[in-house]
């Protein structure tokens, strides 16, 4: 759709430099946009790009409207205003209610109103979908299920088990929720499975990206509060809960019953040991592997940044040495005077 | 269902301290159980909270039997006891026997009596399915497969190319057996495919866990023995074959023709290169990468914990010049004498 | 298919030593190839098995036609001979054109004469079908979708959003191209969702592993190139470009707006952060993290190889103390001289 420069600043409160009647009915990036549609500058990176764009008009900060040479939206945070007019403009394009004719609907599911069932789904006898449910084609949906009013299954999304669901929820392709924990015990004749009983639970608000799979509890649930945002491809164990508005970025491991509080970020490839509890606005930084609980908001990384592989192998042959490195040390500091008092340097350790 | 704590006891082998006609009909935490639940008690993490259960019975070692306010049902494993308890009391809900009126089995499968076939599967011409066989909601079978009695597919299994699986397997939502390995000849014009023409060979009671993909061999076959156990999505290249009880967490790779032996534990986010031998009873935790072939039992590790990201970009810029370290090490020591004779570090490095 | 000697040498170029008129009906390793298949030495691991091969020919390099019992067809690259020997003898078993009953082909859809479309597949209307794809069974194409000629979309693929796929594709089952990217703004009341509008384009000959997914660009699109080869399991962030002829190996994650350039070589479970920059012909070993933009061709790593789990944990416990280490023997350095002036390492380090 289509919107005037006046009436985006007056619904998202902002401060327009330009004529209020110019129509703009798409985005665009600063580089590409053309005089219809709307670009946005957040990441200082691209602030070179300002200067230069031909785009209808930009969202910015207000720093940077000077160096702007078209119409401009000044907002306190650019991104997020420019996100809500993002969402004006281009509306996701939701199929209309109703089941489709090769969906197969199990007598006992209870469907609200406005609910739509796409092509080659499956909506077992025990599920509930409430008021405008998009179950999209192919998606299964076998066990204990149900799902908030305005939550989106996009397409072949799998809920099996006991899973629920809560509103305005996104579940993108691929995703598999309500799977058997990971569950055995070892015996004298190998491997006897723990049966799975728990179910997953998801607060409002929640994202989950492709071939994402969150795991059945083993007797409780798994929870994700609400605004949890996941990326692709993560694993989320069993019995495992994660804070309000944690954002967890793609292929991090959550293994079972860690408890991961709010406000988190987890950079891609993340791997966390189970039974931890880590706190609130905890960051970690990319393929980090935490092992122990984190107590503290903060910082943490474990994150080896990849260089020259010559190099790095010298490096490394050298780090698998440290310890001969620190008895030479040692040695060294033993015989030899600091200050006219030998020194010590266990005693330094401990400290 | 129910049974007695005295049923229980007598079918398990355990001994019961408490009332043999108390009714169990469900398993619970120790913290949440009721007394119509039963709890267990194996990782000591959780001991505290044994004094305070208020469920029907809990299944422990006779360790912790003085410590059980409640009826005790003492175990050598209480783990893998409360596992077989569990599995009576909550069978898995399998459908009924039968093929849904929306799925396609083609002509030409064969099916032996006790099988069912879910709402929108497709069972391809070249199919076999054993006696009770249950294909979930949503999978596809197409090409050579053969799936042997009892095994289960959840829902939206993918079996393509030549796939067997043996019996009592459980293969979760979103995995994806017998695709292409990945084979390419770099020649001059580009990548050349080299043809996968191998298959897929699964032992008895062998799980594979969501989203999971295990690829066709490139001749021959990639095979996973008996009671192998996979978690969520695992990556088995072309001709790997994994030995017997070996059990792998999630998001493990295993690259190309590498053998894994039989009892092996492989923690979340381990990488195996391609062409490996990896022994029997290994244990390499988690996020480890193996570059060589490991010839003997132990736990083999290259994980590193993830600390305070300030500290830790100190700690990774000083390693980055650990070589710089060691020289400056050795000229000092080359100028330094102990016990009164020069000593030789470079002699030294070489034991 | 089966051929002679004689015409395989003809057709593809190479050597022959041997009878042109004896008969190869298929493939198999240097190891169990009997006389009518043909098998291939190119990994020099295997040259021992070559003295003992009963193949019915062996496709080598010069170098070894002395070592081979039995006939030899010598090419300068045999792995990419012995590839194109092999497709010619395994074609791929297509299935014929047409629609399955069971599949749906919404009003609108444009199918090119020749195209495939298997049970339980669902195509919508805005999807374009070139001549002789396949759409195999329980695809989902479900968007603004265009499939070059001759592709093969292998079962259970799923397309959403805007997809191109250029000519001669595969897709194996699980992919998921055209989710939504992962962007959210954050705000006072949490996260915004960034719409996400823009596609997902892949050249020619573009191979995607089961499982991996590719998201659409948030405005503008992701791209793959001619020729790149994705292994299982990958996730490529909205907005990437990935050059021609890239191979990328299982579980590597790829961040937001990187572009990566033509002929590179990314090992498995590589994780490379957002808005970078790879150069051409980059290789990066396994388990490596890219932080930076990388603008020279070569090998990097940030590779640890893993090691016997006792040793290794004091290597790091050393390791989160070399800063320590560091100003110890700083200390050291400065009460020392050496060649009879006082050294200042400080001053070394900035070498």
């Amino acid at each position: 759709m289509a919107a005037t420069l006046g009436e985006l600043a007056g619904r998202f409160g902002l401060t327009l430099h330009g004529d209020p009647g110019a129509v703009i009915d798409g985005v665009g990036t600063l580089r590409d946009a053309g005089p219809a549609e709307i670009a946005f500058l957040a990441n200082p990176r691209y602030r070179r790009q300002l200067r230069e764009t031909r785009a209808g008009a930009v969202v910015l900060a207000a720093a940077d409207v000077a160096d702007c040479p078209v119409p401009a939206l000044v907002a306190a945070n650019p991104y997020a205003s420019y996100a809500r007019i993002a969402s004006l403009l281009h509306p996701p394009a939701l199929p209309p209610a109703g089941i489709h004719p090769t969906a197969v609907v199990a007598p006992g599911a209870t469907l609200a109103p406005g609910v739509s069932v796409g092509a080659q789904a499956y909506v077992g006898p025990s599920v509930v979908l409430d008021a405008d449910v998009t179950v999209g084609p192919g998606c299964v949906l076998d066990g204990e299920i149900s799902v908030g009013a305005g939550s989106r299954l996009v397409a072949r999304v799998t809920l099996v088990g006991r899973v629920t669901v809560g509103r305005r929820a996104i579940v993108h392709p691929g995703a598999v929720l309500g799977a058997d924990g990971f569950g055995f015990a070892p015996d004298r004749d190998g491997w006897v499975k723990v049966p799975q009983l728990g179910g997953v639970r998801l607060g409002d608000d929640v994202e989950i990206g492709a071939n994402t799979t969150i795991d059945r509890g083993a007797i409780g649930d798994t929870v994700l509060e609400d605004g949890v945002k996941l990326d692709n491809q993560i694993q989320v164990g069993h019995n495992v809960s994660i804070g309000r508005g944690t954002a967890i970025a793609a292929q991090v491991g959550i293994s079972g019953s860690t408890r991961i509080g709010a406000g988190c970020l987890l950079a891609g490839q993340v791997g966390i040991a189970g039974h931890l509890e880590i706190a609130d606005r905890v960051i970690v930084l990319g393929g980090t592997a935490v092992t122990s609980s984190i107590r503290e908001a903060g910082e943490y990384s474990g994150l080896v940044p990849g260089t020259a592989a010559a190099k790095w192998r010298r490096t490394v042959a050298r780090l698998h040495r440290i310890e001969d490195m620190h008895q030479r040390l040692k040695a060294l500091e033993k015989t030899h005077t600091i200050g006219g008092a030998t020194r010590d340097p266990d005693e330094r350790e401990q400290t």
